[in-house]
């Protein structure tokens, strides 16, 4: 008998009827002989109705409330999928995160999970029941306060559950059938994964991969969590994010990421200290920085570029401002209209001159790239916003990723 | 400065736009110098709706997650009347019921309050906020499982947290702007009363007035709470309740309820304990009984009829049918096309030939009653159901109610 945690996002959990699907499908996996824990995100697009309510009484609402309304979202998805098992005669029980033990720090919108209690849901399934809990939702011990995780905070919801109650597998359930070697929508010759490393889907959501945010990503290698990301939709095997992978791909993905702006400090002065006072500055004013780039001047000062979101590019500009003054800068620009491609592989690090076929790729395209940024296994490089699809369409062709694989422990 | 309780029914709170009229309303009593508790219930028709997603899922949904389901239609309401307040200017902190310290019984869907733990709303109050509490749900202490408290469970938070914080006053705001003397949509002529007393309001609530629940009204008395009940959308006075007027009126007004049927067993035996048997059976199917009435029939048995809501009318049948033959009786009947018509008033109980003026009021019109069930201040009769409208207008124009009063004190 094995623990299943299964996560169901909110277009699977849409309408009473994909519910009731749902519920067969729990149903099915518990009638196998499984302990099942579920995490369901809110129906369909609540939470967006439920924000666009909050900013009709107050464009800025204390996030203290906002926390309070969002998670009755998940309260009545959870529940009714509760009352479609019993339908199916399958026992269950629904937790809100507070009852099923999801601890949190304080920032409301935005928490992170600093331990799972698991009383409540370890009870529940001892009882023979499956245990439902309410994603994206936590309670901060110390205020007694109920907190939201913020994006993708379903999915962490599910892996953490996983690592906390040593879960065999995680299962994440989405409207697409797992991770492409890019988005299908820009390249029609994407192709399915069958598995990815921890390592390479964490550079894949970094890249803008959205199906499987990094966060939980993080989770799942920290503690050895198998992942599989599949359609709730149909029963083929989807991805399974995992430690090792059978083969070890050259070239896994082309991953891209339009939300992002580009800062650029111009002129700076070319003495220690600098880039940390910049940086310092930007975490205090709470900004997410992606790439950094440094570009050598000619004059004896060098220009310094960095991503952020598009979201939280009014705040690094408010940070930077008075910056540039106080360092002798010459000016500094914020420019939105950039977007990020990045090819992915962890065969890669022992791959010379990928990089190479990268910059060359992209030159016969006639696409210029404004900043790069490589890892041992990710090359990204910015290019202007118009440009993303032809460049993840070359990069795809140039690649054509899930071909150029190797053996693990072959000699090459 | 005063501590009041404010309560907003699910009319008053239906949008975004009737949120923040609240807001409004909230705020100037908090800017006047006064304490305040908002008890809120969900918005408009959106329980309604969560019971209808419910039987889309599951025909017969379990308690325990219906419960989990409806809370959240609170949830949202408070959160929003939250933020609304933030964006007047007025700092305010909604609660859940558990998060308020209502403590009940553990009858999922009709549960009872056992106990209010104060400590987070009389923090929020220390700390200068207006406390919102979800109104109709609580907390089982033992299992830690949310509840609700069913019909007119809101009101009966607002009350109740009144009694435990030793409120000034509860304030039941609703779309309509008082207790009137009769239903205005049957009688033209009610007028709306400026104060009533426990006693009556009881009367008026168990005789079908809906605007107050009788369980609210009782714990009002219990403890002494006036209630104040008036329109969220006029600024006139509505209607006190209290434990005395200041005029004591023989007649306050006429109820009158279609919600209920009438349950006859013919023939039965009239010996010791048959009553007993019967009403016990119907007390262990948790049948609410209302009024019972037993006729004296001609052969030395006799006829008991009594009221169950329509709703309790299949369990009434399935308990009393195996007692019919275990008593002898010759048998009985269900009949759903009933209605009671009540008048009452606290000044009855000293003004003799007021019962014969009520059965001579209602035989003018032409009338059958078939029950009758007198208390001190109140008169019950049964009739047809087509009958009832009939008969409210007939008494309301035999009584004229607010015109006949005594002074309190005087010699009459």
């Amino acid at each position: 008998m094995s623990l299943l945690v299964q996560k169901y996002g909110g277009t699977s959990v849409a309408d009473p009827q994909r519910i009731r699907h749902v519920a067969r499908r729990v149903a099915r996996t518990r009638r196998a002989g499984n302990d099942v824990i579920v995490v369901v995100s809110a129906m369909g697009k609540s939470t967006d109705d439920l924000i666009s309510l909050a900013h009709q009484v107050n464009h800025h609402p204390p996030a203290r409330e906002m926390d309070m309304l969002l998670t009755a979202g998940e309260r009545i998805s959870m529940a009714l999928l509760a009352m479609a098992l019993h339908r199916e005669g399958t026992s269950a029980l629904s937790l809100t995160g507070s009852q099923a033990g999801i601890l949190t720090d304080a920032a409301h919108g935005e928490a992170k999970i600093t331990e799972i209690r698991g009383t409540r849901v370890r009870d529940g399934l001892q009882d023979g029941k499956v245990v439902i809990v309410a994603g994206f939702q936590g309670v901060d011990p110390a205020s007694k306060e109920v907190t939201t995780l913020g994006r993708g905070g379903s999915d962490a919801t599910a892996v953490a559950l996983a690592s906390a109650h040593r879960a065999d597998i995680c299962e994440i359930y989405t409207d697409v059938n797992g991770i492409y070697t890019a988005d299908p929508r820009v390249v029609s010759g994407a192709r399915k994964l069958d598995e990815v490393s921890f390592d390479e889907m964490l550079e894949l959501a970094a890249g803008g991969a959205g199906v499987l945010m990094a966060r939980s990503v993080e989770v799942g290698r920290r503690f050895g969590v198998p992942i599989h990301v599949r359609s709730s939709f149909a029963e083929d095997e989807g991805t399974w994010v995992k430690e090792r992978t059978m083969e070890e791909a050259i070239i896994r993905g082309v991953a891209h990421d339009t939300s992002e702006a580009k800062v650029t400090i111009r002129g700076v002065p070319d003495r220690p200290g600098v880039a940390a006072a910049l940086f310092e500055t930007l975490a205090d004013a709470r900004v997410n920085v992606d790439m950094i780039v440094q570009n050598v001047g000619e004059d004896g000062s060098t220009d310094i570029s960095f991503t952020v979101p598009q979201s939280h590019a009014d705040a690094a500009s408010r940070a930077t401002d008075p910056l540039v003054e106080k360092l002798g800068a010459h000016g500094f620009a914020v420019d939105s209209e950039i977007a990020k491609v990045s090819l992915v592989g962890a065969g890669m690090k022992s791959s010379p001159g990928v990089a190479a076929r990268v910059f060359r790729a992209l030159a016969n395209a006639r696409i210029n790239i404004e900043m790069i940024s490589t890892s041992p296994i990710r090359i990204s490089c910015v290019v202007r916003r118009e440009c993303v699809e032809p460049a993840v369409r070359a990069l795809h062709a140039e690649f054509d990723p899930p071909v150029i694989t190797e053996e693990v422990g072959a000699d090459a």
